[in-house]
């Protein structure tokens, strides 16, 4: 049985339309159809990430998205890639803070299968014993090669600690290393059996299919999944009030390119009080996204000491998040010149607001790559996915654009003055040995 | 029924004997017999900190240290505040990361009477709901007052929230205020019966009283307490490796006096190999422990630039612990230069050690600082509680100075310079506003 919990609806994009409905688990299920391209992206959900991790245990989250690429009681892990790889597709899988997705895209007439495929390994995973320890294995050494391994990694692991002085992001999505040595069995069955629940899914299918065909393959698959007990509310810890400017120094001989990166703590769309998450889109847009921005202009054309500067903004998260300006300079300017200049642009917006060209322009910019993101399957499918996973919903994907276009330049200028403070900021500083 | 768990063992100071035995549920006793006055320190210490509370939940440790001090079942709270004023005696409390103690201290005659209070409190406290509200006002204006107020203790808040990167020593015993805000009788409660119970607790008793009569008493009070659950390992999230170099900056017009403090993860007794802790804290002494110390000599008598320096190691900790240097420049004087003249003097003992004068120096005053201990119930008690709620025993106080005295100058060396490495450091900066 399929609940409609919003009727279909006219996307920003004319060629799409939305449908998003529950099956009788709980499970949400959400369709976008695009039929320009005889091919379907198909993704589960679920609302689990590193930051809802047990205590000791970082690492969990992610070590179960590893273990669900093992065989199941229904079926061995090799069917599955078989299947994928028999018709040309992919699949893959990713973790994060608030969320943990699993995709696979092939064309339409294979769906049906990898339906019964995640259907399956939702809920039958063996997790045997020495599968288990075989792939900690597997972790550590992802873990060795991507940040420990990587200066720039793990500088931007201990920013990140630094950061955030309460709240779970602070903790690396990878895990510590001392705590994934320790995840076993026991820990990975817990987790699994806790959180991989229809109930406490969603899934996304996108591409050339019709919500019809989504519901009824869906039903005949996920649909045979008993609900688990309700899901606890994702209520963690948060972030207290910040009083300090922190800094974070790596030096290596490894570094071939210094850089620095600021910090702040800001609202999430979640979190965020109306128009403010927008607001600060457009302000990362505006000082640091791409070569028409204030940090690029200023640092890398004009002035000549950077070879490359920015800013972002991570507006998908559950709790409070994160917004940073960046930049590497180039070898005859001195990194702290560039700090300087770079802090003095945010300073500048914070004081004297942006002009309303800039602020239109960004706003272009913005509603036009979700636009751009509805000719991708497996773009919009992430867009969507992402925000059910933190708190949003359809409506908030669809009215996002028109959102955008309200905000104005005020209130670019009031959040940069509220939330871009540099007495309560973090910045980290990679250097090579040679400057420490 | 007791057990006792060591013969009685003539401690260093030769007028006490210590006695340590388990009642029959559980409780762990020692007693510390002096009769030089006619005055007793009774202490319960609970193996329970604000280190072993659950996520988002800061604070709960020391809130119940406050509810203990409310009404129980049998007794008003003003009949235990006047049963010792009327003795002229004083009670009071505390709450650490690894511990909670209560203490009276009263005439002998008083000490069954405060035994009584003590295992009553133990187990029959009401915990109303107008009570546990009223008491969280109270908490948030402590925090107001000790903390937010006050502009260094801030800032050793963000200090601390850096220096651990994951281990729960980051958090404010006291709490973080939006956590403290939602603390509730529900919270006190679950947290009060796991660990408020007869097995998870050690009674110290020091003082002009003999062990036997303490064992008498002992089993006719807390003895009557039934046992709890086994209290489960105190097993918590550790700190992974560091490797960078981190600073925090406060600066605040009501700040008189700038200064830095810089700190290390460092083992403490309970993690360290044998013979390291001892020499952390000789390090700690011939560094910075008063007025003969390098720092103090070096940095405030013979350069002047500051008007105070200092160094300290916390031994007494469950997980890994904090070392830290710390000085005040002189008016005249720049934070900068002090610091780097402090850094050098921490450089020179990693690099060339310390002379066998100054060490023999340093163990004197060390073992002299403990022998004094012995002539005060309450610093005496204090030591023995806070070894036995951090996973030591009598044996290793009674041990301690021989264990000090047997440190080499190569093993206070060796301390200093695998430990004290400035790369993986952090730095607190307390500034008046204007040199911001």
């Amino acid at each position: 049985m399929a609940v409609a919990i919003t009727a279909p609806v006219q996307a920003a994009n004319d060629d799409s339309k939305v449908t998003n409905f529950l099956l009788g688990n709980g499970m949400e299920v959400v369709v976008l159809p695009d039929h320009r391209a005889p091919m379907v992206t198909h993704m589960v959900w679920y609302k689990i990430g590193s930051a809802d991790e047990p205590p000791g245990k970082s690492g969990i989250a992610h070590f179960v998205e590893h273990l669900m690429f093992k065989d199941t009681s229904n079926h061995t892990a090799a069917e599955f890639d078989q299947a994928v790889a028999d018709i040309g597709g992919s699949k893959n899988a990713f973790t994060s803070y608030d969320y943990t997705a699993f995709f696979e895209t092939v064309t339409p007439s294979a769906l049906e299968q990898m339906m019964d495929f995640e259907a399956d390994r939702m809920r039958n995973l063996i997790l045997a014993d020495d599968v288990v320890k075989t792939e900690r294995d597997v972790i550590l050494e992802e873990r060795r090669g991507s940040i420990e391994n990587n200066p720039r990694a793990v500088l931007d692991e201990e920013v990140i600690a630094t950061l955030w002085q309460n709240q779970p992001y602070r903790i690396p999505v990878i895990g510590w290393r001392q705590e994934m040595e320790n995840l076993n069995r026991a820990d990975a069955k817990a987790f699994y059996d806790k959180y991989y629940r229809p109930n406490n899914a969603v899934l996304v299918v996108a591409g050339d299919v019709e919500p019809e065909t989504v519901e009824a393959l869906a039903e005949n698959t996920y649909g045979k999944v008993a609900r688990g007990p309700n899901p606890s509310p994702r209520i963690r810890p948060i972030e207290p009030q910040q009083h300090t400017r922190r800094a974070v120094t790596l030096s290596d001989a490894r570094v071939a390119m210094p850089g620095f990166s600021t910090q702040w703590v800001v609202p999430s769309y979640h979190r965020a009080k109306p128009g403010e998450a927008e607001a600060l889109d457009l302000l990362a847009e505006i000082l640091g996204g791409g070569e028409n921005s204030r940090l690029h202009q200023e640092l890398v054309v004009k002035r000549g000491i950077a070879t490359e500067a920015g800013a972002s903004f991570q507006g998908t998260a559950l709790d409070a998040t994160s917004f940073s300006i960046h930049g590497s300079p180039r070898t005859d300017a001195k990194l702290v010149d560039l700090e300087a200049a770079a802090d003095a642009e945010v300073a500048r917006i914070a004081k004297d607001g942006v002009t309303d060209d800039e602020l239109d322009r960004a706003k272009n910019r913005q509603v036009r790559s979700v636009m751009f993101a509805h000719d991708e399957p497996d773009l919009i499918a992430n867009l969507y996915g992402s925000t059910l996973a933190t708190g949003g919903n359809v409506q908030d994907v669809i009215e996002w654009p028109d959102r955008i276009r309200k905000v104005t330049a005020d209130q670019v200028k009031a959040v940069a003055a509220r939330y871009l403070v540099f007495d309560h900021s973090t910045t980290g500083y990679l250097l090579p040995e040679t400057e420490n």
